[in-house]
């Protein structure tokens, strides 16, 4: 696996001077397009181009179960995993609708539900039959987690081969934010009760319950969480691996990523500890309403681009940022100069 | 003018309550989309429709000149508004490439800039040649006032005769977040220095100048500023008399408003001050950098739903939050249901 902790190509300096310089003599007061402006700099040198594009989004969703679901922890049962990923199969939720809004090509995964899903719409690439309860057992074997990870490998390579101009990773898994909440405590050493939320919808003692469930969890694999691999795997689900991967084998293609929400910025944080040259290859999307994300994206040194209130996963609010970038890139390519429009510039003011 | 104070009909609850209905039927834990969820509930509203749509964007630019100017309160010359307008007529600015990823229909309109621009793609309808020095005299005539007022009127005809689903209005004055800041003043009895920012950039010495200005003028009219329409009168500019004059008429046509940045919000808040019935019809785009605008955002109860840190004008944070209006209507519109797709409702988690 060592694809993952390989050296990363970084973006390129030069085209990143290149489009500060193109940006201070459009016609607009310096820095007054804001992130916009970042945004647009940024792929300026992750696509090695003075004319950044962002016409081919490319989106995967990634499914599976958590054996942790059996400690009431979700405000939805876990038969709801699979539920959804056959409304992602017959684009019924937020995430097609979102997807066709930006004509993006769409892909759902199942990484290991509980039981497979049956439908044509469905790219299965098993991990296992869901994850174990870490309350009790390690998550997965090392097996699983190195074939997870591989999934997101290999969606990448699919974004890849169909010139994709970003990856956007999303997730479905019953139960993940106590996962998510889990690793990010374990990672960060922030007490678990600050990192773990009401999900997809429970009730504040729930939410109590929940992080008693993953303090224990800490405290009883312990030993074994010496390094952010282990923490995947003794904590984690396939979801999560699979975005780790994802998000580190993008970074090495060159290929920018979009994080979503609190989960895939969890994924982030699990890739930048195993590979730090992975970081200045993502952008974030979002802050959720979901009670860790502030914090994680704080520790990630994240700005993120909406705060809408949303805390859906399923890559919604990624794609939901999509058209921000594009922008950017419009705004980077097509506004005139001040030499162009032939307007006065005071030297002093410059 | 009675056209700026006679009722004005408000969003339909039925719809409103028939749209809240439809949202708790969606494939997702209530409320995680969030924003998207009160934008596409309060568009049913406003549209007396079960499908809100978002498809046809008009966008009208209004520029003028500030007398003001000549007291040094801005970064750059007041040339470069005319010079503004010929790059939207050459669609070179900002707003322009914007509006072409929107498809928006835009316009920008000549309110009274020093010296007419020589453009057919400049609409004039000018209130003078630019306004008076607030400093030392009233803004504007009533008269001035007026015309002003009724070019956003005409403005929004247009919209509604194009069969528009949004207006958006912007400006583009030099000088003018001096005139807005000293509007926002008055109308809240916020201390000057509270309100005022660097607008296009200028330095801290030049901006406590700037709020001096600002609060001599205020002293100076005092006996004057009885009412809000009087406050725009003395203080106001063409160009804000216009957007003033336009968000009232949009609201009393039904035509959904989105507000753009900080001289926009000062217009609502001038619009809501003379006809409080308004404010139902109002969308806030984003909270820029501009110094008051946040506080004047939270005197209007707004929830803006973008902070990328831009503070441009020209109506680039609003159409730049449109993609966000149209994702809305296409969730609500496209989503399945729990029912459709077959999803597990427990129901006392509903």
């Amino acid at each position: 696996m060592h694809w993952l902790t390989d050296r990363i190509d970084q973006p390129d300096l030069q085209y990143y001077k290149k489009a500060l310089d193109k940006q201070a003599m459009l016609t607009k007061p310096p820095g007054s397009l804001g992130q916009l402006e970042d945004i647009a700099v940024r792929l300026s040198a992750m696509q090695k181009t003075e004319q950044p594009v962002m016409d081919r989004i490319w989106v995967s969703v990634f499914a599976a179960d958590h054996g942790i679901a059996e400690e009431s922890v979700s405000a939805f049962p876990q038969v709801v995993t699979a539920e959804m990923v056959k409304n992602f199969a017959n684009a019924g939720a937020a995430v097609n609708v979102l997807s066709r809004y930006v004509n993006a090509d769409f892909e759902v995964i199942d990484v290991g539900l509980v039981k497979p899903v049956d439908s044509a719409n469905v790219i299965s690439d098993r991990a296992g039959n869901g994850t174990a309860n870490f309350a009790t057992q390690a998550a997965m074997t090392e097996q699983q987690m190195q074939s997870a990870l591989l999934t997101g490998k290999k969606a990448v390579e699919r974004a890849v081969s169909h010139q994709a101009d970003l990856f956007i990773g999303g997730e479905m898994a019953i139960a993940n934010t106590t996962s998510a909440s889990a690793i990010a405590a374990s990672l960060t050493g922030i007490p678990a009760d600050q990192l773990t939320g009401a999900g997809t919808g429970i009730s504040n003692e729930q939410v109590i319950h929940k992080a008693k469930v993953i303090t224990a969890a800490i405290k009883f694999h312990h030993n074994f969480l010496e390094n952010p691999l282990k923490v995947l795997q003794y904590l984690g689900g396939f979801e999560i691996s699979a975005l780790v991967g994802a998000y580190i084998f993008s970074a090495r293609q060159g290929l920018p990523v979009l994080i979503d929400g609190f989960i895939a910025t969890v994924a982030a944080l699990v890739a930048s500890q195993i590979n730090t040259e992975v970081k200045n290859w993502f952008f974030y999307a979002h802050c959720s309403e979901e009670k860790g994300h502030q914090r994680v994206l704080k520790i990630m040194n994240a700005s993120p681009l909406l705060d809408l209130q949303m805390r859906l996963g399923e890559a919604s609010g990624a794609v939901v940022a999509v058209p921000l970038l594009q922008m950017a890139c419009n705004l980077h390519n097509e506004m005139a100069t001040f030499q162009q429009a032939e307007i006065t510039i005071i030297e002093e003011y410059r």
